[in-house]
């Protein structure tokens, strides 16, 4: 099939690598001006990868959406709104809403809590209909061959079908999901659970990662489930399913970014980790929907007020004595 | 309080150098001739830590028995049901029913699948109440003043109450846990989680590791479910919050022995894992409650039978297309 890339970072430029692997025909569009964009013009390198000739790259927008079947969008999560506003401002809703349309990116808009898929319909309109594709793996791990298992989620069971069959292959092996509320939230909150890894990382508490693993997934559990997802999906591929790349790899920006946190060298990172304005965001959801949630708030008052990392984790994990149920 | 811990192994030792450290009376058994004893004897010490010189050694079991309020038994789960059939014999059961008896052990006895609480009802009796104690934690980092999270879960709420309140302390923070047969089941099913994700070390799918605890935890879900337990246990500290320490730590001997597996280094073991033991015992349950556990028969079709480990685990996780909840 067709597939056109919308975005060429990191992930941008390895779905482009992708989806040719696997048979498809490929552009790869950045914008004009991109630094990214150029390099590749380039060199048809960037750090991790190097693309095939055949892949088109681009910065012609109208092209690159009118020749596609499949779009693959995948920019930062807190630039998506811009983005779409301005294609829906360039006449592109409609041409969206007879294409699949995948959201490749993981997070939730700051300020409002929204969902990605929600952020799609407020600006694109309802009849476009996204599959979002998340779960594990790193862009180093898979162009050096290391098989992973992914998850496509959305609304629309014979999209997600026709996509699990032309995108799977023994490199990503794709299961569907169904529950999309649970499956974006869960996504984007095992940022936050990155985050409280790399703090512990960097407080030689490590082996506390498995309580975290334990009680993170529980307080998000009854986020979702308040919200009106299904609970479980938090512990597939989405989010359980993401722990060994966000919470032990070493190739997670979340987790490297908390350890830098606890070490006062956050400052050397050239922009904040997702994780960050994913831990605001849960904490308008946690209002909004009367959950607490004891880990997220301490990363986000960690990462955001400047509170002390050993005496609020000490304090999270070592104070109380109780159930494991409350 | 006095503390007698029965078993000088590994964690026997700690257990002993733990209820030091927080205050009781300590006496360690171990059997006449043991080597692990003598070499305390001789030393204080062994390979993790060094005993104080108040822990009083002994291979005098009526004594350590008579003269204890808390009774913690740490010895192989293979081999309780002959050290407590010897304890009957010897007329201790009534005795123990009248003390705080702790099983510091995991596992399921091999080829009939029963919980080690089942083995102290069916040998001493309905009156002995024991308590287990599991979680996460390596003797290795706890000797080195690395706190962690730990669960004891029983019957008796007064008593798992009391023993928190006791034996808690800034190093090992309790929670207690109301679903024992979810707890021990749990606590011992990790042990075969381990053994799977050290063969996934051994052939360099490391990062499948994710897709190993989304399914890992959903297969004993519902075997929990099924025996009457509660699923969501497996999600808490005694299963789902150990796999740090057993899925990554260098120190998890179950990770350890399931690497050398597909290493063909396993004969360099002096004894075999123990989830190697649950694997079978698991095979047992999974007959006798009619649920399908694809991971845990995988690796027991891979030690057992000698099954080539890239094949079953490539199968496993890379070759079915399907719904996350299927």
């Amino acid at each position: 099939m067709r597939v056109s890339v919308l975005g060429c970072g990191r992930w941008g430029s390895f779905h482009a690598w992708y989806a040719h692997r696997v048979g498809h025909a490929v552009t790869l569009w950045g914008r004009a001006g991109s630094a990214h964009l150029a390099q590749l013009r380039g060199t048809r390198t960037n750090e991790f990868l190097t693309l095939p000739e055949d892949i088109c790259l681009t910065d012609d927008l109208a092209t690159a959406i009118r020749t596609a079947e499949i779009v693959i969008i995948s920019i930062h999560a807190q630039a998506l709104r811009s983005f779409l506003h301005d294609l829906h401002t360039q006449g592109y809703g409609v041409e969206l809403a007879n294409k699949y349309v995948i959201l490749c990116m993981k997070g939730l808009e700051i300020g409002t809590g929204k969902r990605l898929t929600t952020v799609v319909h407020e600006e694109l309109g309802a009849a476009v209909q996204p599959v979002v594709w998340v779960g594990p793996g790193h862009v180093q791990d898979f162009v050096r061959g290391i098989p992973n298992c992914m998850v496509l989620a959305g609304e629309d069971r014979d999209a997600l079908h026709t996509l699990v069959d032309v995108l799977g292959s023994p490199l990503i092996r794709f299961y569907y999901g169904e529950d999309l509320l649970g499956t974006e939230v869960g996504a984007a909150a095992k940022n936050v659970v990155g985050l409280a890894a790399g703090m512990l990382d960097g407080l030689d508490y490590g082996s506390l990662k498995g309580a975290l693993m334990a009680r993170g997934t529980r307080e998000l559990v009854r986020l979702v489930r308040t919200m009106g997802g299904d609970g479980e999906t938090i512990y597939g591929l989405s989010h359980l399913g993401d722990y060994e790349a966000t919470l032990f790899s070493p190739h997670s920006n979340n987790r490297r970014y908390g350890e830098a946190v606890v070490r006062g060298t956050a400052d050397d990172f050239h922009k904040i980790a997702e994780g960050v304005y994913t831990a605001e965001a849960l904490m308008a959801l946690s209002k909004e929907y009367g959950v607490d949630l004891p880990i997220s708030s301490t990363v986000y008052e960690i990462v955001t007020q400047g509170k002390d990392p050993r005496e609020q984790l000490t304090r999270l994990f070592l104070r109380a004595t109780k159930s494991e149920k409350e």
